[in-house]
């Protein structure tokens, strides 16, 4: 097996410490790491579970070298760059939105999606999407899936470190409301939940609910499958959760659902009552996705309902990127 | 004019304390007040709107000379003491699910059924069902509503004072998890959610959830609607939100629906893209209910989302219970 050299795009934001964290797991063959970031981070000490390494800048000739590079540096750095590293010899696993809308550039839940073919760029999904079709892709391949409405509950890690640092000074603060610093959120986020992620669009959803439905009908190819989304942010640290309900084209029964989801890869089924079900507590140490509160929904002949927790940083986003480049490294 | 008498039964609880201030607020001629509670209650001094008032017992012939009494002590008494206070004279409005499925009693929110008889019970529905109802009368009437996908973000003082001292404590607490109270929710509030309010049921729905299909159907006098909800608990105080999705019999336009809404009775559109949406923490100040992100929603020919937020002690129950003592007095 030939060793790897992989880098990291973004090394010092919340998915990219992260994706260290996951390639280090992650048994790959890794030979070298090398850590990007921002011109500011540039000679700063990283110290990780490969030791102490100093952050590079991405100059000319920076990606020769490298065989797979995981990017998570935002859009307009993946825009510019990631043909760049391609054009160098690099494969690019972006977690960014910037090529998931791109005709070429697969999409890709190695569960759902393993068999792809790309030209040097694989897009990793949103973390809302990628939770979702973990479990509705084996739904959809037994009974399939008509329409789809879903409502999220999403962590404020999901927005990176400011977003979870905000959080944390607000509940040191609390109850003195009146020393919030709200500038990353626009409004507190403790005792508060915000009703828009993303950019409003002229139709009324959000950019993050146009990406849910988007790159949904993409990764499973279901271009004609109906979705519509409410995402909101939660005063979580770590952990979306989803409230889905699914009209299905033949009738599914929640124990034959239940034992499904319970053989699919990526998946654990918490569906006990009240006493068991996915929390976003229980997502800290739980690289599955986590699905509950199946049951027949009444609403539709065929529905279904169901509740789909996950680490929206791990699965949502660093592990998956990982995880892709592990199909990668095997497809060989 | 005639002056009233009013009492209030579980006058120390989180809706208790808030029915005596909304008594307070509402103009209503009140000549007196008489506060009662649980045994263990009984004898202690209520600081109030109303000056200090002295809880006293429930016993035979306490509701003598009483015209209206504002129950909030939980199904038990309700269903004990309910029909004494009637046979002693007193207009009951109750604000437990003890007499809401009793097709005697009339399930009032003022704004959508306020010509209803009684024989003297009258019942104060669920606070996610109250908010709810008063945005989908009006669509009901002028579009029918033909199904119901909600998803709730409910604050854990619906779930009375114990709810919210258990997350004033853990946020007291924080980062210190592993000293947390966890008694009254079962799993830490801070920092998760909870997908279930209420007693599982055989079908996988909670009973909260059952409340929200059953009163709807009620209040709107709709028996064959289409409900489906998700109950889910979140970490905030005061304000129930609640994403919902509907399939409407004739198609509404986003722009119609703002401007129908705006002028119905008890809401607020707050629908300005971005900027300007509805939010728990704007309900502490807002008797009103709050509806915003109104949109056209593709998975139905005649689909239409919104985001429904209220005061859940206020209009989602003691606000309520007094309107309707309103209604009850003006009706004289």
């Amino acid at each position: 097996m030939k060793n790897i050299s992989v880098a990291v795009v973004g090394a010092t934001g919340a998915v990219g410490r992260e994706m260290i964290r996951a390639l280090h797991q992650s048994m790959l063959p890794i030979a070298k790491i090398t850590l990007f970031a921002s011109p500011r981070s540039v000679g700063m000490q990283l110290s990780s579970d490969f030791g102490n390494l100093t952050i590079q800048p991405l100059c000319p000739g920076c990606f020769r070298g490298i065989d797979i590079a995981l990017f998570s540096a935002g859009s307009s750095v993946s825009r510019e760059v990631a043909p760049r590293a391609v054009a160098e010899g690099a494969i690019v696993i972006d977690n960014s939105s910037c090529w998931r809308q791109d005709a070429s550039v697969p999409l890709v839940v190695p569960e759902v999606n393993p068999a792809f073919s790309h030209q040097g760029i694989i897009a990793n999904p949103n973390c809302s999407t990628i939770q979702m079709v973990v479990a509705l892709h084996p739904i959809h391949k037994r009974w399939g899936i008509k329409r789809v409405v879903v409502s999220t509950y999403q962590a404020v890690s999901g927005s990176g470190h400011r977003g979870s640092a905000e959080l944390q000074r607000q509940i040191g603060l609390y109850p003195d409301n009146d020393l919030f610093d709200t500038s990353h959120f626009g409004q507190p986020i403790l005792n508060n939940v915000i009703p828009i992620i993303g950019e409003m669009q002229p139709d009324g959803f959000t950019s993050e609910e146009h990406k849910m439905r988007f790159e949904t009908r993409k990764i499973l190819a279901a271009p004609e499958l109906l979705v519509s989304a409410t995402t909101v942010r939660v005063p979580v640290f770590v952990g979306h959760a989803e409230a889905v309900t699914l009209e299905l084209l033949h009738p599914a029964d929640p124990d034959e659902v239940r034992m499904l989801l319970h053989s699919s890869p990526g998946m654990q089924v918490l569906d006990d009552g009240a006493d068991r079900q996915p929390m976003p507590i229980l997502s800290a140490s739980c690289d599955d996705v986590m699905v509950g509160r199946i049951r027949r929904d009444p609403v539709f002949d065929n529905g279904l309902s169901l509740w789909i927790v996950a680490n929206n940083l791990r699965k949502g986003a660093a592990l998956n990127a990982v995880q892709i480049a592990k199909l990668l490294y095997n497809g060989r």
